[in-house]
């Protein structure tokens, strides 16, 4: 698993525990509806302002996201 | 105090800690040493898979990091 899949996993994972839509977490961040969607299938890199924005609209710390992208990637090996 | 700032700051603090020269980072991480500068000084947006990049090489974990950016921000908002 690569670095940008493990981010839309946990996005995605953080994003339906909220039981929000793209929709909602695109408008609250101020990106692309289809930028998230493509964030959420690991087709794009984001940078870590990218990170900052979505884990804000999440109520979740940039640095759990990461934490849980590294879990994910040393489970997928 | 914004993101590239503290990104910039935090990682030149680990490299400095190491006795690292930019240009090793830069060799290690396979990035250009010039965009290890801009780094540094809080002139590019790296992505998550730069942070990986630098963090391995500075054997310090990427959540570790971006909990230090974290700290810095909130300290200096």
């Amino acid at each position: 698993m690569d670095i940008e899949q493990a981010f839309g996993l946990v996005i995605k994972k953080y994003r339906l525990q909220r039981s929000m839509s793209q929709e909602k977490l695109a408008f609250e961040s101020e990106l692309d509806r289809t930028y998230i969607s493509l964030l959420e299938r690991g087709k794009r890199r984001p940078t870590i302002n990218t990170l900052f924005a979505v884990s804000k609209v999440l109520e979740v710390k940039p640095h759990c996201i990461v934490r849980d992208i590294e879990n994910l990637i040393h489970k997928n090996k």
